[in-house]
């Protein structure tokens, strides 16, 4: 029966004042060692809870040879698991989203090529090849795929820095393409690896601040198209994007400033109805191609004035030429493409596994992300010999997407032929487009990358992981987008090694009338034990931080004897280390334990450890440091522990 | 009383089969928000415990403002602390130790000064001024202060791959003094800024396998010595030191040969003695200065004849010139300087703590690390501008000052007095000592460092600390001091960060008959409780492991689910989280347990969390997770949890 406490009463002979009193004690249980496992064991173990937490082949077991196979191409193909129940209400669904993220990947495509410094028509053949890949690939139902603008952006100012895009067009094409190969042989490669946790170190709140950083970095961008600057500096920062805006006032040109900001402030507006009213999606979709299509038709009627605003230009008809010969494999500029390629790689995997990830859970289906890592590094292979640049699940339009009702990954063959339909006919349209126009669709899309909320949350909820989001941020407004993200991932991993370095101590005391024992700072009504001083480790003891812990526990002797001479009650006699919350130990914790009792006891203070855990008692038992403690120095719950070693030094223990 | 047990009874009507049974159940106790604390209190308390866990303002606590002073000069000059009490007595015993120490540091001295590449006297200089500043600032009573092999390796081997000692004399001088300003400089602000836990760092399974490394690279180097080689290669890497050696048997000359071979043999009979016998540890202190000896009359009798053995020749008498003018600022060296000045500074400080730590405990006193750091700091920066180069606390030294019985500082200032008689008279004598003797010399007191037990030990206790170990080892080895080094520091920190990314998580199960819930991997008496899957995370709840922990959970569930259904037993009902061990939690820690929640609720699964510690349940309140979860989600034990949800699910809980 649960709860009925059936403690073993034995006779103890306390005093109590002047009577002897007989108290019931709990049954003392020893601590198991865990069942013995060889190395080779222990190493496979560890090797799978590793790289394969999610069990992949779980589904493989007790399966015939064929039903593996058919599995087998189901995993890696995830179409021939969902093909076959396809129906045509399906379709309907996926028809309307597919149509709907089309009219937002047309423009967006175009716009975030720019944003890339590529030719237009790149974004547009990004949108093609890429979603038909991923809807045979991937495993999300509601993705959807193609250019996104961070890592577009990333891609521009990267690739900038070391060759201009003006002057040298085909050299900057060229390494685009292999930055777009390494960015998805590296992304294929964790997949496979199952290194996929690289990917969680980018944390949300780098992120939050990574993505803020880059939306105002490329709004600024943008004021060189809503301005109608021509000579526009080169570089990503704020300070030299501002100085070159206002050095080059002269050229701005009210006309460009005028039409810019009506169909910015139209497209803000289309955003803000879908954000107040999610149903009215479509509004907020077919805003963008509305704005392309209504300019493209005043600048056609204008085309004989001299308006001074510049417009796309010609742009050429047909579908993506081959890439492989672009690919660029020596010279100078080789690692810059492969450094490229694994930053963008990276940032296009976070926003491609966080938006799948999130869209599953809301369907409660399951992303895998070591295949979904497999899946987009495929894409952007075969994309970079597709004359693709890098692609990923697009957040904004993922979200259009399953609002839009999506419910496969059909939805992004129907917008893959939207855009194979535009390539083969409708390209000369755009010719009559303004430039101005596509800087109104990327910070209508960027704004959105601002979430000044889940800032203030962070600051509200945790001080620290706020300062990674405002180095992140500023990392990337003032030095560079590569640095800024390196700074926030270092400042998150030095808040790691701190927690390891630096873990906490804490005193527990009994909760009077019950077995449990809490930390004192926490919980007022737990009491201290008379002659015994419990204190628990929350953290694993490791070389970084036994010397610390030495330092800490002596201290917390030293205050306790201390208070303890100032309130004159019963000296200490023994230490209790609560191990529970200890989840490793390496050989210099070990030493630790070893070192703290020889220091005790050369002060007559016994030391007893309570509850090691699993990996922990293994270790403490191999290393023969539990033989040079003496008996009753190992209990399973600080409770027993107490009531033992009170019975043994016979004293009266003062818990009211 | 400690250990009665006043469970509340309460009415409980569980179907038992067909009787209505009446249990007792345990109290409910509520889980505590910690004490409310500002911003800055809270700050104000990490800080502390961050950098001063040690409280070392504690002494100053309720004093006068004199004895304030008093101690705060006590504290910085520690010779204050023990000169008021030194008697005759410790006097005799440090004199013994002190003389003893001084017959070792000579040789050594002059041998370690030209591990670096110095001329032999600045090894001198170096057992002069350093030994006199620790006595007054260091806190430890059992250090000998001096040049170390570790240390001096690795200057010459980091300023010798950029310049040469042969053919730039002067410039390497000025690099080797710049550096130990440096190392000094860092060594003190690491002190003064209380970053002492950076030397934290260096594992003591790291330490063990670079140490090997380290003695292997330098008692290769000496085969030049030992042989008689004079065109020898300037690198410090086993495959080109072997070669170079093999190459030039030509210049092997077997005079030195056989010299070098017998003092080599006598100096590790002597040192297997003390090994042996401690009491005889004079034996091996004094063999070092025997040999000097012997060797030296030997040669000065064969001074006529053509033995082909080359000695140390012509040194100059006198004091240790200064040398702040030889400090070189400037130039394309200063970043070499510098960076050999903190590769060598947390080298030495790493050593120096180490010993001193040791020493401290085998005495029971303590040595406060960061007072040392400043300590040795002051020592090299002054050390700098009086012709020494880095010094540190010996470990050989120490543990003959140690057995030869000395009792406080004043060993040192002992042992600077016997070097200031040598430098100021008995220089000329060193004329004829042969080089062979000073390669023995090191080959003996390097050997002690390679410490094939420990290895041994972390293989059987810890496979990943063997594995940095070893990589430490053969790094240094094959690719350089400094490298060998970072990847083993790497390895290290590694190890940490795979902890935290992929945390353990176990099953619990209840122990029969008691309230203790354990791992039922490790207790096999350990009972599931039906419909209630308990799960214990072993780790703090991170960005860097939320995913792979859902992703593990959703896997215990679904196991746990077909585990059910192959046996037939109730339907899974409650997950109950046991986040004792989850000592802290981040923001994407917060938003796992929302998404948890979230993903249970749609398959109609309750979660429960047990007992989140201080840190933890502040932020799950402050960012309000825990007004999503219902009535009843919340324990303080897994015992209440269970006896509470079963009684709520009115279902028979079948434990034994």
């Amino acid at each position: 029966m649960v709860g009925v406490s059936d403690h073993q009463v034995r006779d103890s002979n306390l005093e109590a004042g002047s009577t002897v009193v007989r108290i019931s004690v709990p049954a003392v249980h020893s601590v198991c060692l865990p069942p013995k496992k060889s190395g080779l064991e222990s190493a496979k173990h560890r090797l799978s809870e590793m790289f394969f937490p999610d069990d992949p082949f779980h589904r493989f077991k007790n399966q015939k040879l064929f039903e593996r196979v058919v599995l087998g191409v189901q995993y890696f193909f995830p179409i021939f698991e969902w093909a076959p129940h396809y129906s045509l209400s399906l379709f309907k669904s996926d028809l309307i989203s597919g149509l709907t993220i089309a009219s937002l990947a047309i423009p967006q495509g175009i716009s975030y090529a720019k944003l890339a410094n590529l030719p237009p028509i790149i974004g547009l053949y990004s949108s093609f090849v890429p979603p038909l890949l991923y809807s045979i690939l991937g495993s999300s139902r509601h993705l959807a795929v193609g250019p996104v603008s961070i890592a577009s952006l990333v891609m521009g100012s990267m690739l900038e820095e070391m060759v201009s895009s003006t002057a040298q067009p085909v050299l900057y094409l060229k390494l685009a393409f292999t930055a777009t190969l390494f960015a998805g042989v590296f992304q294929a490669s964790l997949g496979f690896l199952r290194l996929g946790f690289i990917v969680d170190f980018l944390s949300k709140a780098t992120l939050v601040g990574f993505m803020a950083g880059a939306a105002v970095i490329v709004s600024l961008q943008q004021l060189k198209g809503m301005l109608g600057i021509t000579h526009f500096t080169g570089k990503m920062q704020i300070v030299p994007v501002l100085s070159s805006v206002f050095e080059h006032k002269h050229e701005w040109s009210w006309q460009t400033i005028v039409t810019g900001l009506s169909f910015l402030l139209f497209l803000l507006a289309a955003r803000q109805i879908s954000m107040r009213r999610p149903r009215l999606f479509w509004v907020t979709a077919a805003a963008p191609l509305a704005s392309v299509v209504i300019s493209t038709i005043l600048f056609f009627l204008l085309r004989h004035k001299d308006h001074g605003i510049s417009t796309i230009g010609h742009l050429q008809k047909g579908l993506n030429p081959p890439s492989a010969n672009m690919l660029y494999f020596h010279g100078d500029y080789f690692g810059l493409a492969i450094k490229t390629g694994i930053i963008t790689g990276i940032l296009s995997l976070t926003e491609g596994i966080a938006v799948g990830r999130t869209f599953a859970s809301m369907n409660n289906y399951q992303v895998d992300g070591n295949k979904e890592m497999l899946a987009i590094g495929v894409m952007n292979m075969v994309g970079s010999c597709t004359s693709c640049y890098v692609t990923t699940g697009s957040f904004s339009r993922s979200a259009v997407n399953y609002n839009a009702g999506a419910k496969t990954a059909v939805s992004n063959i129907v917008m893959a032929s939207t855009v194979l339909v535009t390539l083969l006919f409708l390209m000369p349209l755009f010719h009559y487009t303004p430039n101005l126009i596509l800087a109104a669709i990327i910070i209508t899309a960027v704004i959105g990358l601002i979430d000044y909320s889940a800032a203030i949350k962070l600051w509200k909820v945790d001080k620290f992981d706020f300062l990674a989001c405002m180095c992140a941020f500023f990392g990337v407004l003032f030095i560079s987008v590569q640095i800024g993200l390196a700074i926030a991932v270092g400042v998150s991993i030095f808040k790691i090694l701190m927690h390891v370095t630096r873990p906490n101590t804490i005193v527990l005391g009994n909760i009077p009338g019950t077995q449990i024992y809490q930390n004192i700072g926490s919980y007022s009504e737990a009491m201290r034990i008379s002659s015994v001083l419990i204190l628990g480790i929350e953290a694993p003891i490791y070389f970084a931080n036994s010397n610390y812990l030495q330092e800490r526990i002596l201290r917390w002797v030293r205050e306790e004897e201390e208070r303890i001479q100032a309130k004159r009650e019963n000296s200490l006699k023994c230490i209790i280390l609560d191990l529970t919350a200890v989840t490793a130990i390496d050989t210099s914790g070990v030493e630790f334990i070893l070192e703290l009792r020889k220091t005790f006891e050369k002060r007559s203070l016994q030391l007893v450890l309570v509850n090691p855990v699993g990996d922990v008692m293994r270790k403490l038992h191999g290393s023969k440091v539990l033989e040079s403690f003496g008996p009753n120095s190992l209990y399973l719950t600080v409770a027993e522990a107490v009531a033992d070693i009170s019975s043994a030094f016979k004293t009266h223990l003062c818990i009211p």
